[in-house]
């Protein structure tokens, strides 16, 4: 039996403040540290024991798995850190508050940004200060890699990547994974993993620190679900 | 131009409580919390920006690291974990208290256990608690790989390992390596790379929380080295 649990962080800084996050770095909030300690505790209390540990490039999520890792005492476990598990780009959208963004462009047409699968927001511009170009820790990927916009499509896409090349491999050797992530990267997993259509998938909620348990045949077949 | 940048973890618990402290895995106090966060200082204060982490199985280096990449806004640096690096092993002498194990076998022989270069502590029984064929964090490893003691010899031979395998490749892609580890397996770094004798080496006292950087030729020989 393989076990994959899927984390989404808890309360960040910018979700207090009602503003598009996207690959903005920012830091959890003192309710989103409090998440993932009790994500940590509700694995250990079920049981499991991750043997690997995959994560984005975002401190949000990179620090609710370290949180939960202290609970669990498993802070000796192996971590990779890949960028292509980040949060859906959010364009040029990133940094603005929630509520002008809809005074501005229309209510309608945010939530299209927000709940379409395959419409992206206004690119950023190369050279705007956002741009992963100018982000030092993108310096080694081809900019033809780094988006300056996404479709919850696009990030799909882009997890796939992580999925063939990170985290199946993992599971194969270790039996337990945990990936902590974001709320759009884990939808791209659980999309493939349960076979979502692209009508559904905009609209499945991922609570944050509630540790979602797949369970896999050796092939990786998923043969049950549940939040633990 | 290759820096390697060598940080020994601040003060832990058992450092407060006098204890011999090898593979067991305690938590920095709260001095050693300080001492992680102001070597992220110096180190960004040098104007240094380490793109590789290497670090030991055990917390008190992981949550050194953690807390230097904290401040220096680096937490998405990819990070190894290799066990090679761990604290040197105390063997049955793990977990006692330092002034306790002077009396009872006398301070020539607790200084030659501490000083000597090639003399082992006592063994652990496989059978004990503190063994680390007991500990899930080195299950995938063979018992023969195991320690049951160690001289400083024994440690420096194990940490040559992660020269070769870890730390040395990663410099020739990386230009800046940060290693968060422990006083005997930095002990073991530093005789390689400065050539230092068996005598001369089990005197180097090597301070916590205080960088040390080695500049290196594209070859990785060593050009200059200087606490930051």
């Amino acid at each position: 039996m393989k076990r994959l649990i899927l984390l989404r962080h808890g309360q960040s800084e910018w979700n207090l403040e009602n503003r598009f996050t996207g690959w903005t770095d920012v830091e959890l909030s003192e309710k989103g540290r409090l998440e993932a300690a009790e994500a940590g505790h509700k694995i250990l209390k079920a049981g499991l024991h991750p043997r690997f540990f995959v994560t984005s490039y975002l401190k949000r999520a990179i620090h609710t798995l370290e949180i939960a890792a202290d609970v669990m005492d498993l802070n000796w476990v192996p971590v990779i850190k890949d960028w292509h598990l980040n949060e859906r780009h959010y364009g040029a959208l990133q940094g603005l508050n929630k509520a002008d963004t809809a005074v501005k462009y229309g209510d309608e047409q945010v939530k299209i940004w927000r709940r379409s699968f395959d419409v992206r927001p206004p690119e950023l511009t190369l050279d705007d200060d956002r741009s992963p170009a100018k982000d030092a820790r993108y310096s080694m990927l081809p900019s033809s890699a780094l988006p300056l916009t996404e479709s919850l499509k696009d990030t799909i896409k882009r997890v796939d990547a992580c999925w063939e090349e990170v985290i199946a491999p993992k599971l194969m050797v270790y039996d337990t994974v945990l990936v902590a992530a974001h709320g759009n990267s884990l939808r791209a997993l659980v999309k493939n993993l349960l076979n979502i259509s692209d009508e559904d998938i905009v609209n499945l909620e991922i609570p944050t620190g509630s540790p979602w348990l797949f369970e896999m045949d050796d092939r990786l077949n998923v043969v049950s679900n549940r939040y633990i």
